[in-house]
């Protein structure tokens, strides 16, 4: 049993999409979010400078009493994950493990698609992932820029044309590698998730990062004695480095309903 | 005569429309830039946290001997300009003033368009300078947060789909209400001009907020003999809080042509 609490955090609101499936898996649970609003978007950033805040946000994390911390951020599992695994103690879990392992399990052609931010695809983590798993599988990968805004734009439903459009074009390349697996590397494509089918058909596996990776933390902490007491609901509490007001008129899309808990902006540059 | 240089911050690259147009109009000046791509864009943040990136931005330009800074960010002009002019002895210029004035000179129908960001529009800031200028103007206005991105994205000549089709439905709800100018109030929309033009049709005239701003500068520094000395060439010095390298990939686009002078990367967050 432990009762601490499990600490996530993202360059934004994305990584709302992992507390969402926390809530689903182990609703037991205390969370501790962060969320970097004042300064996101991570994933056109240099890899230095991603460093530099993530570094900052997992310090500012471990100031609470965390058994854990999941960074939910594509960008920053991709780019940042070993340097932040040395820099403290508890164990910190990127979503790359869980993701690759349920792409390499889902293909049946071993032609898996990766598609996240600039600097994900630029870093190739995934695919090494997945070539690490199967040197056979073929891993075409590509940047898709501009999810991110069109989906905080809030045109993320069927309908919305340019999204389509630009989806379409993206996947485009993949599909003509015949994949049957595509990895939604960044937090804010699951909620394209209905776009990406009908672009993609029936046939192609979409895997989603945050929810592969809550589910193997949860077997994590049954295998290591790790739950918290169960009883009562675990409690959420959010910081942000913008507005906390903005933060709440807007997580709920993130989090597929409201957010319970406080909000609180914190100067992320001080840590 | 004033030797120093003039100053010029914006939040990332966008600025650097208006550094071209100081090498157009005041090819003999230096010029000291400095863009926060660690932090870009400022469009979609809280005004608290515009004003306090825009404080830090302003205080590392006036470590340099400057006569004069120029905001060249719209989101920065239209939330933070007089706190800014407080903060500092220097003269900081703008970009709304000179924008109204020449949008009020051309309209001929009493209607002109406004389009930015969303903090820009919020704002309203353009809106009351057009209406201190002549209560009968009619303003409609619209942000447009997708269009920083697709321009950053490369997206911005005639052929790009996606940014003609979001141009057309920005502009849609303005062309309905009949203006004849439109107030390109971004540092990155100028770059559109012709996607504009397409879009709105030859009778709109399209208002260059950087242009105009560098124009009443030229004016200024005739009038109060605040001119370099001519004879030589002005120079340029270039900083960003994120990667200099990148900087110098991507600033030839916003510039027109390529950065003269070196790039230097600075930590904004200790100013």
């Amino acid at each position: 049993m432990d009762n601490r609490a499990i600490g996530v955090f993202d360059s934004g609101l994305g990584g709302l999409t992992a507390v969402q499936a926390l809530r689903r898996l182990l609703p037991d649970e205390d969370v501790v979010y962060f969320g970097d609003t004042g300064r996101v978007p991570y994933g056109t950033r240099s890899a230095e400078t991603i460093l530099r805040y993530a570094l900052q946000d997992l310090r500012f994390l471990m100031a609470h009493s965390l058994k854990c911390v999941v960074v939910a951020c594509g960008t920053v599992s991709s780019v940042a994950l070993p340097q932040l695994q040395q820099a403290v103690q508890a164990p910190v879990l990127g979503v790359i493990d869980s993701t690759v392992r349920a792409a390499a399990a889902a293909t049946r052609n071993g032609r898996v698609g990766v598609i996240g931010t600039n600097a994900t695809i630029r870093s190739e983590t995934f695919q090494r992932g997945l070539l690490a798993i199967n040197p056979e599988l073929l891993v075409p990968a590509r940047a898709c820029p501009l999810l991110v805004p069109l989906v905080e734009d809030g045109r993320f439903a069927p309908g919305a044309t340019v999204t389509e459009l630009l989806v379409q074009e993206y996947v485009a390349p993949l599909l003509a590698q015949d994949i049957d697996t595509l990895i939604l590397g960044c937090t804010h494509y699951p909620l394209l998730t209905d776009i990406f089918r009908a672009a993609c058909g029936p046939q192609v596996a979409l895997i989603d990062p945050g929810h592969e990776t809550v589910r193997d933390l949860r077997a994590l902490l049954q295998e290591t004695g790790g739950l918290r007491e169960a009883g009562t609901p675990g409690t959420e509490r959010y910081y942000v480095s913008d507005s906390a007001q903005n933060f709440l008129q807007h997580a709920g899309m993130f989090l597929g309903g409201p957010v319970q808990g406080e909000a609180t902006r914190v100067d992320i540059e001080n840590y």
